[in-house]
C-alpha cells in the first residue's frame, strides 16, 4: 500500500487482483495485451480506469524485472462521455448509431433539433456561404480509403479535429461527421476534436458509415431532413501519468534507448490495437532483452498517458526530460495496431544511414524492408523527433487498422498472436542492436 | 386520408413523404429494400415505426400495380426496449456491449448485482445443482459455427429462447448469453425469448462475442466476477398488421400462390437482411409478373407482421384464412438474407415431385440445385406447411447471415445488389411457373 502512495503523488490506489506474471517467452507481448484488456479494459485518460491501468503497468513492469519503475503525473483537461442520442425527426424517423467526438461539449437537456446540410469534405464546408449553414446541423460525408500505411487518415481526419470550428464560424448549431474509418460495420469512430476559444463551441459527433450512407440517401429524397441531437458530456480538470521503466545499461547508463506505446485508450473498445499492443511490445522488449543480458545502454520504456487527447503525456515527458533529451540515443513507438511489420523507417543523421541499413539486414528474415529517412516515428515520439531525437519506425501493415481504431470493436480478438510475435521479434532485434552499440544516430 | 382510415381499422396514419415509385425492372427488389430501410428503418412490431412500415407497404404495393391491397390487424403482446447497461463491478471493472433479448423484463431501478456462473451450454445449465446457481447471474457461453444453411443456429438459440426459464428454475437472478451469431464484431444479437408463467421472470440479455470471450477470461483469472445489470424494458398490449396484396388470376382466381416475407424487424438494425430483402423480393415478384402478363392463378403477397415475436402474424393469417387454406396451391417465403439462391427445396405430395425437378431445371442457369422434399419453407410459411399447404424454399447461401442477423449491423450496405437480382430472377421463374400451371402439389 505504501508503495502506491509513494509512487504516484497524490493518488491512492486500492490494490487490485492482477493475474500471475506472464512468462518471459515469445508469447509475452500477447499475454500482456490480454492482461491489460481483460483486467483493465477501456482506460480513457484521467478516468478511474486510467489510474488502474497505471497501477497495472507499474505492477507488471516490476514483475518483469525492470530495474526502475516510476510514474510522472501531469495535469490535463479531462472529458467524460455522457449519454448521446441522434435521431432523424423527419421525414424518415429513425435513430442513428453515433459517438461523441472526444472533447465535445454536450447539448442543452432538450437537445438540438435542426435541418441538416451536407458537405463532401471540410474544404467544401469552408467554401460554403453562411446563409446555407446558419442554424443548421452540418454533416460532412467524406469516405476514407484503406491502405497499408493509413495514408488516407490525414485527408479525412480534419473534419473531426477542426470541423466544429469551421461549422460554427458559419453559424452551424452542431456538426455530424461520417466516421473516420474504413469499415462498413455499424460502429461510430470517436477521436479527439478541438475548439477555438474565440468561436462558439458546438457539439460534434460521428455517425457510423452505414448511417452516413443512409443520411445521404435521405437527403437525396427529401429537401429537408431534421435531426435531433442530445448529449451530456462533461469537461473537468484531471490528471494522468506517464509510466516509465528502465533496464539500466551496464556501460553507458546515461545513454537512453527509448521504446514506447501509449497506455490510455478511448473508452469505447478495450484498447487492444490502440494501443494495448504497443504497450505490450515495449514492456516485453525490455524484459526479454534483460533476461538474455543487460545491454550496454539504458533501455527506457515509456508508456505515455493521454496520447488520445493530443499527445499530452508525450509533451509532458519532453518538457520534464528536456535536459536529458541530448542523451536520448533513439526513440521509437508502436502505435498502429498489431499487423505484421513490413518496413523499417528512420530519421537519422546522414552519417548514421548505414546503421539503418544494418538494422534492416538484421530484420530481413522477418520480411522487413528498408524505408526512407523521413519518419517521425509515431504520434508520441514525434514530439521527441521534433526536439532532435533520432527515431525509428517499425511500420506495421495497417490495412485493417482503421476498421477497428477508436470504435467499440477494438478488442483483443482483433489481434493475431502470430503477427504480434513477429512484431516482438523485430522490436527485440532493433532495440538490442541499438542498446548494445555505440552508434551516434544524430545529425 | 380516408383511404388509411378505411384500410386499417382503428389506426390513423399521417401521410408520409415516400419516394417516387420504383421502376419495374430487375433493380426493383433492391430499390424497394433501399426505400424501406431509408424511409422507415427499424420497425419492431407494435411500434409507431411498424405502423409506418405498414403504410409504406400499402402505398408501394398499390403503386406497383397490385389489384388488391389490404391489411389485417391482430392483437399481440407489445414490448419496448429501454436503456440497458451491463458492467463488470469487480474485480475487472469495465462495461460490456449488450442487448436485451426481446420480451425480457427489466431490472429494479438500482439494477441487479451478483456473481456470475458460467455454463458451456443450456444443457450444462440444466444439469447444474441449484446451489451453484442460486442468487447468481447465469452466463451461457456457447459459440456458433458458420455454414451455408445456418444449421448451427438451432443448436445455440435454445439458450436465448428458454435460458431465462431454465436459469430461474435453479434460482438465478438474471441470465447473460453469448450472442447467437457468427461474427467477432462487437455487436450483441437480440432475438425473442420466452417465459413460463409458473416460473419467476428474470431479465435476459446477450453480450457480444468479444465480451463473452472477455468474461470467460475473467472467470479463469478470478474465482468471483460480479456483474451489475440495469435495464428498463416495458411490456404492454399492442397490435400489428399483416399486409396483403394480390394479382388476381385470370383463369383460377380462387387458387392462391402465396409468396411472402415479414415486414417487422428488430429495432437495432434497419432490417435490411431480416427481412427487408424478403419483403422486397415478394413485392417485386408479383409486380414484375403482372407487368409481363397476368397469371392464371392468383399471386398473393403476404408481408407478415411480428415474425420476430414468434410468428404472430403468420398464426393470425392462418387462423383468419383457415377456410381458404385448401385453395393455397403453394406458399413460399424469403427470410434468410440476400445471399445467392443455391438450392430449391420442396414439401410436395409424392406425385408432384417431378414438378419440383421441373422447377429446378428452369432455375439451373442461376446455379440452383435440387434439394430435398422436407422443407418447411421458412419461418412464417412453416405455419401453413403444418396446415398442409405445399411449400417451396429458394434456399439462400446464409454463410454470413448470422454475422449481421438481429444486430445493429443489419443495414442496407450488407446486401449485394447482384445477389438480390439473382434472387429476384429465381422468384420470378418459380412463382410464374406455378401461377401459370394447373399442377396439384398436395399429398
Amino acid at each position: 500500500m505504501k508503495f502506491w502512495l509513494n509512487l504516484i503523488s497524490g493518488a491512492f490506489f486500492t490494490p487490485a487482483l492482477w493475474a500471475a506474471p506472464a512468462p518471459l517467452n515469445q508469447e509475452l507481448a500477447y499475454r500482456l495485451v490480454e492482461s491489460l484488456t481483460v483486467e483493465v479494459g477501456p482506460r480513457i485518460a484521467g478516468s478511474e480506469a486510467d489510474r488502474r491501468a497505471v497501477q497495472w503497468a507499474v505492477t507488471n513492469l516490476r514483475q518483469l524485472g525492470y530495474d526502475k519503475v516510476w510514474t510522472e503525473e501531469f495535469e490535463m483537461p479531462g472529458w467524460t462521455r455522457g449519454q448521446a442520442k441522434l435521431d432523424v425527426v423527419s421525414p424518415f424517423a429513425q435513430p442513428f448509431v453515433l459517438t461523441s467526438l472526444g472533447g465535445s461539449v454536450g447539448t442543452p437537456v432538450d437537445g438540438i433539433t435542426a435541418a441538416v446540410v451536407m458537405f463532401d469534405s471540410i474544404e467544401a464546408l469552408e467554401k460554403a456561404d453562411s446563409a446555407a449553414v446558419k442554424g443548421k446541423i452540418v454533416f460532412i460525408n467524406k469516405p476514407m480509403t484503406k491502405d497499408k500505411s493509413g495514408s488516407f487518415y490525414g485527408q479525412v481526419v480534419a473534419a473531426r479535429s477542426r470541423g466544429a470550428v469551421e461549422a460554427a464560424k458559419l453559424g452551424a448549431v452542431a456538426i455530424v461527421i461520417r466516421s473516420v474509418g474504413t469499415s462498413n460495420n455499424r460502429f461510430a469512430h470517436t477521436g479527439t476534436m478541438k475548439y477555438d476559444e474565440t468561436i462558439t463551441k458546438i457539439p460534434a459527433v460521428a455517425i457510423s458509415v452505414p448511417d452516413a450512407q443512409n443520411l445521404a440517401k435521405m437527403l437525396k429524397l427529401s429537401p429537408k431532413v431534421e435531426l435531433k441531437l442530445q448529449m451530456d458530456n462533461q469537461l473537468q480538470k484531471a490528471s494522468s501519468h506517464n509510466v516509465i521503466a528502465e533496464i539500466t545499461g551496464t556501460e553507458k547508463p546515461d545513454e537512453i534507448v527509448l521504446i514506447s506505446g501509449h497506455l490510455d485508450s478511448w473508452d469505447q473498445g478495450t484498447g487492444a490495437l490502440d494501443d494495448g499492443a504497443g504497450v505490450a511490445l515495449a514492456m516485453a522488449t525490455g524484459a526479454l532483452i534483460k533476461q538474455k543480458a543487460t545491454p550496454k545502454r539504458t533501455i527506457r520504456v515509456v508508456l505515455y498517458g493521454n496520447e488520445e487527447g493530443g499527445l499530452l503525456g508525450a509533451r509532458a515527458y519532453a518538457a520534464k526530460h528536456h535536459n536529458e533529451l541530448a542523451k536520448h540515443v533513439l526513440a521509437a513507438e508502436s502505435d498502429f495496431g498489431a499487423g505484421p511489420i513490413w518496413q523499417i523507417e528512420s530519421r537519422f543523421g546522414d552519417k548514421a544511414l548505414p546503421f539503418a541499413k544494418e538494422l534492416q539486414q538484421k530484420l530481413a528474415h522477418l520480411n522487413i524492408a528498408l524505408g526512407g529517412n523521413t519518419t517521425y516515428g509515431g504520434p508520441d515520439v514525434s514530439v521527441l523527433a521534433q526536439a532532435g531525437v533520432p527515431v525509428v519506425a517499425l511500420s506495421q501493415d495497417g490495412t485493417d487498422y482503421f476498421d477497428y481504431h477508436h470504435t467499440p470493436n477494438d478488442t483483443l480478438d482483433k489481434i493475431d498472436p502470430d503477427s504480434l510475435k513477429q512484431n516482438l521479434q523485430a522490436w527485440l532485434i532493433m532495440t538490442e542492436t541499438v542498446a548494445n552499440s555505440s552508434v551516434n544516430l544524430r545529425h
